[in-house]
């Protein structure tokens, strides 16, 4: 006989769904959860289609991981604390080797940032995977993308690129050393979203925006969304061992500047403000708008899903 | 050029986001919303694919307000008060035609429900649409599932069967007068969440469900976690005109009692209370576990996915 869509999600996620803010997880109609009297909600939502965001021969447990880590980096991009999260999961059959080790993956992601799994619902068909995250914001106080002011610095954290690289080597279009291939696959299927610096940056960024579709793309946004011009130089960008170890700079900057799936943030602050550490400043916001990074970069590279 | 997935959500859905309780709508990393201090957040997820839960000719304008009524109606069955959804898209490809209609649909949707749309995310692959609905809850007061007591009475709303009916005019297995199948359509197509009769169950019902996967499978729910057994009575079944005019009498309460998707809500009141306007007596709960309605029924019919 066939799993039911009930004993499934309950096999495999319903001792991940109690956290802080959760009254009732998964079970009823609905999840019920509470914010403290002075905070707001923020919310998310993210997909993942097999071929398109991740490769058809991922393993399931990172592909669980990765899919949780992408829609929470969303709420590390607003300054919130994660509350709970709800996992829409579309799959061609009740494949019970794959859900379970799927379901590792994401029991090792509610573990990591703390966020409970409130709620599901599993259908038949092609493998998608939606997350939807929850999360509390201070009442007055939120990371927006519209803040940045002519003067302010730019600054990325961590290093960026890894994750397109990771991607380039899956295809063969090179072959690094094996430590520098494991440490490219690992920033690619287990991203780690920036939580504790999203927060760290609440009433102190001008701007922020997480890096899920290249810096150029991402930056992009801030510079519309603020009404600025955001100069980027490349010879600043934060590159990993691995990556400036590639034999062409060119195309180790190349990624930096347009690989998307880093899950990196990149924020605005005034001029004189100290960044966190583990931050890199890269440029800085001028009157004008665009993104200008002094080079002739083929943007197609850069994530576009149509 | 290809359009972006930016591009697509700003053009069809960026007006839908305002609401009273938004205070952040879609163009951000997160939208952000407030709960009145004494109210909890109600949350919910449902997927709906093509081939799987409506047929691949539907209308892209049913399609869109019908998943959208599809997880509004587990708002409904909690008692809660919408305020807020997101909208995660996945498309064969950008097509402009396809996406103006399903966006009218969605639109119609949230004007039903006054439930702005305030995120979404769109991504190339196999048609699927999950939509997350949010929505507030008094802190003290919620209609789940597991209250129901021996002597309660069992209620639905409205009528059963109409969307199995509708599903089976399509197939071909029956052909209604045309009044009747454009009723029976118009059931599958664009149910309507029972928002207002959740709310004022709150605080009287014992228990409630959504009948999303037929009658007693739903009935099923609500007597595992309550504790009971549930004896519903076929000759009590609430059928619309449209289907009582079938010729099988039985295959009529087959509908009723193990069609899914007519999104009514089938709920317990303590004996002695009186049912809101448009509820039907169809039962009640003793002590054991499990449903029975005295018919040798192939649970079969009833709707799982896999």
């Amino acid at each position: 006989m066939p799993l039911s869509e009930f004993t499934l999600i309950y096999r495999y996620f319903s001792a991940l769904g109690r956290g802080e803010a959760v009254d009732l997880s998964v079970g009823d109609d609905c999840a019920i959860l509470h914010l403290d009297a002075t905070e707001r909600l923020a919310t998310s939502v993210d997909t993942m289609v097999e071929g398109v965001h991740f490769p058809a021969d991922s393993f399931p447990e990172d592909i669980g991981f990765r899919a949780v880590s992408a829609a929470v980096s969303d709420l590390a991009a607003m300054g919130a604390r994660p509350i709970g999260m709800t996992l829409a999961l579309t799959l061609p059959e009740a494949d019970e080797l794959w859900l379970h080790a799927f379901s590792q993956g994401v029991a090792a992601a509610v573990a990591e940032y703390r966020l409970p799994l409130v709620g599901g619902d599993t259908t038949r068909g092609p493998l998608t995977i939606t997350v939807q995250v929850l999360g509390a914001l201070p009442a007055t106080q939120a990371l927006l993308r519209g803040g940045a002011a002519p003067g302010d610095e730019l600054y990325v954290s961590g290093t960026l690129g890894d994750a397109a690289a990771a991607l380039a080597f899956l295809a063969g279009d090179w072959r690094p050393p094996p430590d520098h291939a494991e440490y490219l696959l690992d920033r690619f299927n287990r991203p780690r979203a920036r939580i504790a610096l999203g927060r760290e940056l609440l009433g102190r960024a001008s701007a922020a925006i997480d890096i899920s579709d290249g810096l150029l793309a991402d930056a992009g946004h801030v510079a519309a969304a603020s009404g600025v011009k955001l100069l980027i130089e490349p010879a600043l960008l934060p590159l990993s061992p691995a990556l400036a170890a590639h034999p062409s700079r060119q195309q180790a900057i190349q990624w930096a500047l347009t690989g998307g799936d880093d899950y990196e943030l990149c924020f605005s602050l005034p001029a004189g403000e100290t960044a966190p550490a583990g931050c890199t400043r890269i440029g800085r916001a001028i009157a004008g708008s665009g993104v200008d990074c002094g080079l002739d970069v083929d943007m197609a590279a850069g994530y576009q899903h149509f």
